[in-house]
């Protein structure tokens, strides 16, 4: 019983790092029920250095965090196949992230984008389109999110299915 | 006479990142003189997870600067040909470090490896053991600094030999 009290108050927050794109999405467990609480995409200026860039992205994860109080984050682990380069640059917004979320004391999981994927939309190699579609049904949104938004809601959502994290262990 | 003045308390802060050592050194420039500050390295604990290794990184970047007040940061631009995965991590540790020199207002200086190692040991090729040794001569330290805190060292003192930085072009 206290398992499901707990799990009853479960917030999650979604992450898909970027440092010109980043997306986040919050959903919430309320029993047995997923209720879609808010996603949004930060888009730093690309006006400023690419330091100021990630200055903005802490500076905005931080409002999200303080409006919505999440109680858990989610994200896609490092499983990607990109260029070094590219993989440094998603690296530095991926560790602000980390950093914002860690210093606010939320436990941070990590799932493989397959895993996502499967989860969200029934098979590890679904199109993106065909993941934030199933994003907008599972949540019951008019709208399908944009793309990094919906990426963010579906790892939140993969978070909140994992039955490691809905039910875990009692305690010996 | 008044870039001079200026260039007379310039106070640099190197970067040398990474997730389980990150090196820094403080060099200041004293008319013509490069005087020793401080330098260190951060040693995050491995017990702890990935993101509150930087929370470590963040919170004794911050306490550095709180104590020595550098005026400009530097750091080695994304020149290598790691396989993504290191990429990625280090771009964590350095995303953190970009963060807290621009949240300070520290203006970063980027530049390649290959031009710290030819500033400092007059060549691009120069082994790491040869720019640790010749940033203590360069010093007049008694010992040669651990190596990641003499890459932050190495990257400071290029830094302050730039002609770009060292004499700013006056203004029209």
């Amino acid at each position: 019983m206290t398992g499901a009290a707990v799990s009853a108050h479960r917030t999650v927050l979604g992450l898909d790092p970027g440092s010109r794109h980043f997306g986040w999405g919050i959903v919430r467990r309320i029993g047995t029920k997923l209720v879609h609480v808010a996603h949004g995409i930060v888009h730093p200026s690309l006006e400023g250095s690419f330091a100021e860039r990630l200055v903005v992205i802490e500076t905005d994860l931080m409002a999200v965090l303080a409006q919505h109080g999440p109680t858990h984050a989610a994200i896609e682990g490092l499983f990607f196949a990109k260029d070094a380069q590219a993989a440094a640059k998603l690296g530095h917004a991926r560790g602000v992230a980390l950093l914002v979320c860690a210093r606010a004391g939320l436990p941070i999981a990590e799932y493989p984008p397959a895993r996502v994927k499967r989860t969200i939309a029934g098979g590890g190699r679904a199109a993106k389109e065909q993941v934030a579609q199933m994003v907008r049904v599972i949540l019951g949104l008019r709208e399908v999110p944009a793309a990094d938004a919906a990426d963010a809601l579906a790892v939140a959502l993969t978070h909140l299915s994992d039955s490691r994290f809905v039910s875990p262990p009692p305690r010996s």
